[in-house]
């Protein structure tokens, strides 16, 4: 008799040399590395629930994924430890951890904080260059943090989304926070909300950005969220910047 | 008739896929690629003189170098961007000067610092694995700067350098500073000299790391240093963690 266990997952990667989260053939994806490296380990097909797709680039301070096993003499440690040692040291398995068969990565999240790195100076400094996104030009903070601040709350995100035509499900989204932190030449941008459409945090950034550089007027912010319709003022900033930061999940998660 | 100028060149470069500053036959190092750039520019040969070498896998977050040309119709600025636009990503030139012929990148330094970083904590980030050294287990931190304390000032520093048979010269410097900081997982270990011997910085790291796991007794490290003699319990640690962090010279350069 076989006892089949959840287990939820929680762990970072490297985006460079990853082609997304999602499984594809013929691309290593993280996904894919995972589900390959528990499936020798638990010699049966094992499919991995992730909270969410992350873009080719994309990095992921952490992300969570869950899935059924029967562990039989592992536990979620040598689990862990085991994932650890069989895979690229790009992707890091944080946690392992049993948990209620209630629990889903992707349905059952509360909130998710993406953050968003650019260095605003001349040159980046070439260690960081694969997890910044360079920008030379000053940027205008005080109207990065104004049109920040009008995208803040609950809102139709059509504008902010790189599929806007599946009219299917709802595009309105509580924005809880949007930050525009800087400290040196160092610009963090803080995205947290109960769900993100297809590359919205991409979107706003690269909206945030083209308002920094001045091409884009602060008042047209507005103008553009209401119209409900993806523009070329709202540009997809590159992948790179990006983090997967932190998703929560209610307790006993 | 030519007049020859001396450039000086500040500098950025992640270690990881270099063979180190030196140049080398057959091997990829940063003297080695910006010789070949600069020569490709001025149609002739380029000495570039580097403050001091880093070895294979250290990273600069300011290295400086001079070299000689009679630039024509390049001025600083453009030499630069010429330079930038022919490299690999992983070195860049953050600024180019001219300045008197007195200068000498190696010679004229006053203060150099480079800081050691490490990740004391069960995983690194994957993102950043390349510049944090990894130590899992809980490291001491009043212990390592109780031993860096006794390390700091005027002293032969024979047991903490890789070749310390080597009798032509001095080996005492002056340790302005050894600092141990620590910011969450993150522990930064500042030092500052008028000059360094070979893997200085790394053995002393190494040395202060064995002390912080409580394999080397704090009392050891006096007894270690006055026995001028490199011993096991001096290892070297690993070059990712290192910066060449910021060379200080003296007015006008």
């Amino acid at each position: 008799m076989t006892h089949s266990v959840r287990f939820r997952l929680d762990l970072a990667y490297d985006g460079t040399a990853f082609q997304g989260w999602q499984v594809q053939p013929g691309c290593r994806t993280v996904q894919g590395v995972l589900e390959e490296t528990l499936g020798k380990l638990s010699q049966q097909i094992i499919k991995l629930h992730g909270s969410g797709r992350t873009d080719q680039g994309v990095h992921a301070r952490q992300q969570v994924a869950h899935f059924d096993w029967d562990p039989g003499r592992f536990t979620p440690e040598t689990i862990g430890r085991a994932v650890n040692a069989q895979t690229d040291p790009d992707v890091r398995i944080l946690n392992v951890k049993a948990v209620p068969d209630t629990f889903h990565a992707r349905k059952s999240v509360l909130v998710k904080e993406y953050r968003y790195f650019i260095w605003n100076a001349p040159v980046v400094p070439p260690y960081i260059r694969h997890i910044r996104c360079h920008i030379r030009r000053e940027l205008d903070i005080p109207a990065m943090r104004q049109a920040a601040g009008l995208l803040t709350g609950n809102h139709d995100f059509s504008s902010f989304t790189a599929n806007p035509r599946r009219e299917v499900e709802s595009h309105i989204r509580n924005l809880m926070e949007l930050t525009v932190r800087k400290r040196g030449p160092e610009i963090e941008i803080i995205a947290k909300s109960n769900g993100f459409l297809y590359k919205m945090v991409r979107s706003i950034v690269g909206h945030l950005l083209r308002v920094g550089e001045g091409a884009v007027q602060v008042g047209e912010t507005r103008e553009i969220l209401e119209s409900k319709q993806r523009t070329a003022r709202v540009e997809t900033a590159p992948p790179h910047g990006l983090f997967l930061w932190k998703v929560i999940y209610p307790k006993p998660f």
